[in-house]
Formats: structure tokens, C-alpha cells, sequence
């Protein structure tokens, strides 16, 4: 037998690794010194006190007999369901019970799902993106097609610039039909960029023109504080063409306790097959469910205490976003995000990223990511994370004004 | 674009919602009767003590910035896996830390580990078996074949059965090579047989032979007390050969808590290619890890205290399998398992299994599983569950003995 040969076609990714090797050699050469790590993904706040006793409740409820839960529905506790579903009519979206699936959330969702379409489908990535959208398709078979972003498009490409790359693609011979699936991650992950509505809308019609399906990741949509989609079914026609991801990990600090959605309409069909009904027979067939303790947990954030306490947190994130852009603002730097997202994304001084990471440890303690490792357009750019403590986000921010005002003549 | 057309190919299960509209018509025309329910797969005792006590601390790690876990490793938290490696050295297995990956559960990992192996492998499937075995083979476009076992050989197939299913498939045009992958689930869902290390070291020499990876499901390893294999690992071979497929749904009451373990040795290698970096891979680009929360319980699992406790809830178990064996016994009734697995799979009196499980209901109010619901090859056979509470399985035994005593000369 031969194993799944796709993995060979996938390309190491050294960029948190060459992160932490350039990190640790400049520790082991300064010990004790502090850095202020601008650059992680991951939350730094606690879950709020609404979930906390949710999950104590749960747990109570697994050490007796009477309130003991077994197996969970495949697709997820009916009340949380009915709490996400009632969640999107507060964003003017109306969707059937059935059509909400509870997830282990948004990165196992976002791999899985490709199960619907088999491989030999062609994918449109626009980048710069999360890193784990190409290697899912590589493995399992599909054709990658990156769509690239930057300044001139504030990093937000149109269906034109996808129509470029695809007819790119088709003349180095690397693909014949497609598009067959589209990824949109607003707002996005690195760049914090936002669709508008009007955009995002020449998204849904070309996919429909096309036949294809788009996979919104909506993870940050909690983070939008202008008037911007949270959802793209706030888009006329979406529910035709998208299945939506999303995820509590950055909104409500559930990155190591693991809960997400996903919407399918019954109304997104292609070749005759409905995908929803296609999403329940996988979900029967290869999952026995979200844990009830989570899911337990994950009720409260839907209750109005739950809602107050989370966006408490996400206020703290905020702030950090302003702290930080408010520097890039002065010293004239040009970035995208910040405000209706958890990252931003600065044009770095200099051009090269790599360089530019390595005088910010250096000079300044300041760890960021290299925009290289988001895809080759992130080149000569630098994200900045909000989720830090707002104190390193603070000596983080002076020190990168210190350090940059007078080569920017401020 | 066209989504996965395999998914036409699935056959619809009818098994539990024909049980469920039988039992429901009988209720609606019987109200208020009790009924016997020993068809359930899922544990009705709560989880042991120390796992609850685990569990409330992780919440409270959760709950304060100090001990917060945001993202945890992907292949699982290193405490747990080296709590699973030394658990496998009880056993006389050696493992690296490294071959151990902490999952969601056996049955998410049954469905996710054919991403290794990628379309149009043959898969045998020694039947009566768990349907998903079969729906996930489908989805993924592998071809299945059905190795049927039966009463000859005590429902443990021998590697001459599936030599004779694979020519048959192959004289049918059904499939040209294989066999690629070979499932094994001992002691077995739904017949309760367990393959002793002989019979196993038939299938792992054969596979080995055959250049094929069994998928060896030991999620009924708990149940075992005879000098009978709980790993395939305990095998001469296997780390060559075999992925082991492990839960604590059944072994510590997790079905609604969800946690399980997959091995992968790191000699494990075909065409070249080794599995173990390649689930790696798979894990960190398709997962960020199972809960924290859940991790943290799951230690308990493996703690002195924690193994004394499951095992006291499973001696509850084993004991209903008693009562109940110990009945069939009496009334000379053929069956296997109860004894080192939590099923009984008897040879129906009568023959028909829907006609028994029709009978059961209507005459005393027992309700079972038609062996038929697990293959073709499950006819005339039915499941009882030892997962029951010990009073229920006490009235069911007593009922079936005053039921089928006469006609069976008692």
C-alpha cells in the first residue's frame, strides 16, 4: 500500500520555528532580559466568570448519576444550536436550527470540511492567510490557487485580481476548471483587514457566476466595532454560495478549551447535491460530538452576562489595538487592522520583514511575525498582535516610537 | 463544482431509528410501561471522582490569568502522553513518547486517520462491525470489503476468510489490488469476541505479507480479565504494521466528556513514507489540540486512585454481563463475549433478528439489537449491552429465562 503521497507536496513551514530559535539564541546570549511578545496568536486572558460556572455546573453533572451525559448529538446540543442560531438574528441573519453544526472550533472545522468537496477541487487562497488553509488542501488533493494581496488593494483583493491568479494558474498549466472553492477570512488573519459589505458582495456573485463555494472564516467577527459584516450571510445571496466558520477561541478566550460553529445553509447545493444534509452524514459518521462539559461552558457566552463579560476581555484587546495604532499612527507608518480586528499588519520601515524582526529583538526587545510567513506578498510586511498584556503592549508601543521617530523625521 | 459524490454511494443506516419507531409505537399503544432498555452502547454511571476533582481544578485554571492554557499542543498535552506511554508499559508495550497522539475520541479518530492513506485503498472490514467503519471507508472513496464472519469460526475471522472475501471481490471486478487496510476491533463491537495473541499474529504476519496497515480498534480493552491481548502491540510485528485506536468513552465513562489516544509507531512506514511525522503534520494543520479542561480530567484516568475507580464502575458492568451470560447459559443459548467485552452477541432463538427483537418488546418489554444492523452476516444474531443499569439487567435476564425456558426444554 502507498500512504496519502500529498504530503510530500507540502512545504515545511519554519516560520514560528525560526521565531523561537532567533528568540532563544538572543536569550541564551542576554539572560533575564525581558521581551515584550507582540507576535502571538493566542489569547492572555481568562475564560469569563459566566463560563466558569457553567463548567463547574457541567462537570457537577457528569459526577452524578441522574445528571450524567453520554454520547452528545453528532452536530451539537440542541440549546447551544438554538443559542447560536438566535445569535445570528441579532446580526439581521435568520437561520434554521439545522443549519448550525457545533464544532471542536474553526482550525479542525476548516480542515475537516474539505471532506464535502474530494479532491481535484481547485482553491483560491488569498494571502497573505493562515498557513493551515494551503497544506489542508494540499493533503487532500487539491490545487491551490493564491490569490495575492497588498498596499495597492489595502490587502482586501477584488474577484478581479482571483480571475488574474486563476488565469495564471491555467497557463503554467498547474490547473484546468475551478474556481471551485474560495477562502475569505474577514476579519483577517494576518492582515486584520475587513470586507465591506460592497466587496464582499462582488465576492458572492462571482462565486456564483463560478459555481463555487466560499469558505467564510469568520473567526475575529467578534472584534468588528464599525459597520462591517460580522457574517457574510448579511449578504444577499450568501446562503447560496458559503458555508461559514466560526470559533470562540478569540472571542471568548477559548483557544485551549476548544468550541466552535459552522453554518451550512440547505440552500447552498451544487451539482444537485445540498451540502447540509451531506455535513450531517459526515458528522454522524466521523464524530461523536462536542464534549457536554464545553458545550455547557459555551452556552453562557451566548447569555447577555456571558455577552457583557466576553466583550470586557475583547475592550482589553481593543485597547491594545489603539495603543499600538495610535505609534504606527505618529510615526506615519502605513498598516491595515487594528481597530475592527485583533491584528495589525504595518508596512515595515526598512522593507525586509525578517530584517526588520531581527532589529526590533535586538534593539528593542519587540517580538513580531515576519509577514513572509503568511505567504510571499506578506514580504516587506509585520504583524502585530492585540491578545499581549497591556502593559508589554504599552513599553512595546514606546519603545518602537524611541526607536523609529527620528529615521521617520518625527 | 461538484462536491464529493462518494457520499452517494452510502447506504442510509436504518438500525436505531427502526429500534426508535418500534419502541415509540409501542409506547404510544402501551403507556406508561417500562421498558428493559439492553440495546444501549453508551455508559450510565458517572465519571470516577478523581476525574471530577481534575476536572473542577482545570476550570479554575481556566478561570484565573496565572494558570490560564490557551492553545494546547496539537498531539496532545505531553503529561497525558506520557501518562498513556506508561500505561502501555503496564501492558509490556514499550512506546516513545512521540507515538502517542491524545484525540477526541476513537470514533472522531477512526474517521480522521484515513487521511493518511488517501482515496482507493481496499479496506477489509471484518463484519458484523461498528457501521461507521464502512461510512467513513465510502466517504473517502476507498473500496470496502466486506470479510464476513460467523459461528465457524466463534465471529473471529482468520486471514483465509479474508483471502476468500478479497478474491470474491476481485473476481466481482469490485476492486484490482489491496488489501491496503485491514480493521480489527478486539474485544469486538458487536459481538463481544475477543482474538487471542495467536489468532492476531495470523493477521499481523499476514498484513505484514501483504504490505498492509491494520487499523486495530481496542476501545473494549478495559473489559478484558483473561490472559487475552488488550494491544495489538503485544504482538510480535505490529509497530510494523498497525495503528492502535484507543478511547476512555467505555474504559472511564468519557462518551459525553470525549477523550482518546491513537498510536502510531515510528516504524510504521510504507512506500517509504512513515506515518507517524505524517500525522504529525496532519494534527497541527487540521486540530489545535483536544480541551484543556478535558486533558487535565483524563490525567486522573491514569492516576492509582483513577484506575481504581473506573475499574469499580466497570465491575459493574462485568457483573450485568454475568447475569446475563449466566441466563443464556441456562437456557442453552449460543452467544460470545460478556466476559472480557461489555456485549453479548447470541444466536437468536427462532432465527430472525427483527422477529426476536419484535417479540423481546411486545412479550417482555426487553429491548435488544438485531445483529443485522451490523452487516449481513449479523442475521439471526442480537446484541445485548452490558451498559445497563444492575437492576434493569436483573428483571431483563429473569424475563428472557421465563420467556424462552420452555420452548428451549428448560
Amino acid at each position: 500500500m502507498t500512504p496519502n503521497t500529498n504530503y510530500q507536496k507540502l512545504k515545511e513551514s519554519y516560520l514560528f520555528h525560526h521565531i523561537a530559535q532567533k528568540t532563544g539564541k538572543y536569550l541564551e546570549e542576554n539572560p533575564g532580559t525581558k521581551l515584550y511578545r507582540m507576535g502571538i496568536g493566542d489569547v492572555s486572558l481568562p475564560l469569563a466568570p459566566a463560563v466558569i460556572t457553567a463548567l463547574h455546573e457541567a462537570v457537577d453533572d457528569q459526577a452524578k448519576k441522574a445528571t450524567f451525559h453520554g454520547y452528545m448529538p453528532e452536530v451539537g446540543d440542541p440549546e447551544l444550536r438554538e443559542l447560536i442560531r438566535a445569535f445570528y438574528g441579532t446580526r439581521g441573519v435568520a437561520l434554521d436550527l439545522d443549519e448550525v453544526f457545533v464544532s471542536s472550533g474553526a482550525s479542525d472545522e476548516l480542515g475537516d470540511i474539505l471532506d464535502l468537496f474530494g479532491p481535484g477541487q481547485v482553491s483560491m487562497i488569498m494571502e497573505p492567510a493562515y498557513p493551515a488553509y494551503v497544506d489542508a488542501n494540499i493533503m487532500t488533493g487539491n490545487s491551490v490557487v493564491h490569490v495575492p494581496a497588498g498596499k495597492e488593494n489595502g490587502f482586501l483583493p477584488v474577484p478581479a485580481d482571483g480571475e488574474k491568479a486563476l488565469a495564471e494558474a491555467r497557463a503554467a498549466g498547474e490547473i484546468s476548471g475551478g474556481p471551485d472553492l474560495i477562502y475569505i477570512c474577514s476579519p483577517n488573519n494576518p492582515t486584520g483587514a475587513v470586507f465591506t459589505k460592497e466587496k464582499l458582495t462582488a465576492w458572492v456573485d462571482w462565486a456564483k457566476e463560478k459555481d463555487a463555494v466560499i469558505i467564510f472564516d469568520a473567526a475575529y467577527e467578534a472584534f468588528i466595532e464599525e459597520d462591517l459584516p460580522h457574517s457574510i450571510y448579511e449578504i444577499p445571496g450568501a446562503k447560496e454560495c458559503a458555508v461559514e466558520i466560526c470559533s470562540l477561541s478569540k472571542t471568548a478566550g477559548f483557544t485551549g478549551t476548544r468550541l466552535g460553529y459552522t453554518v451550512i445553509p440547505k440552500t447552498l447545493v451544487r451539482a444537485g447535491l445540498a451540502l447540509n444534509p451531506m455535513w450531517v452524514r459526515n458528522r454522524t459518521t466521523k464524530t461523536n460530538g462536542v464534549s457536554y462539559i464545553i458545550q455547557k461552558g459555551a452556552r453562557a457566552v451566548f447569555t447577555d452576562e456571558g455577552q457583557k463579560q466576553i466583550h470586557q476581555n475583547i475592550a482589553v484587546y481593543k485597547e491594545n489595538g489603539r495603543v499600538l495604532t495610535e505609534t504606527f499612527d505618529r510615526l506615519g507608518i502605513w498598516y491595515t487592522g487594528g481597530k475592527n480586528a485583533p491584528y495589525i499588519w504595518i508596512q515595515c520601515p526598512g522593507g525586509d520583514s525578517w530584517a526588520f524582526f531581527d532589529r526590533l529583538l535586538h534593539e528593542v526587545q519587540v517580538v513580531g511575525t515576519p509577514g513572509e510567513g503568511f505567504g510571499a506578498c506578506g514580504e516587506g510586511y509585520f504583524r502585530f498582535s492585540c491578545f499581549g498584556s497591556p502593559e508589554d503592549t504599552r513599553v512595546a508601543a514606546d519603545r518602537l516610537w524611541l526607536l523609529l521617530k527620528e529615521e521617520l523625521g518625527k
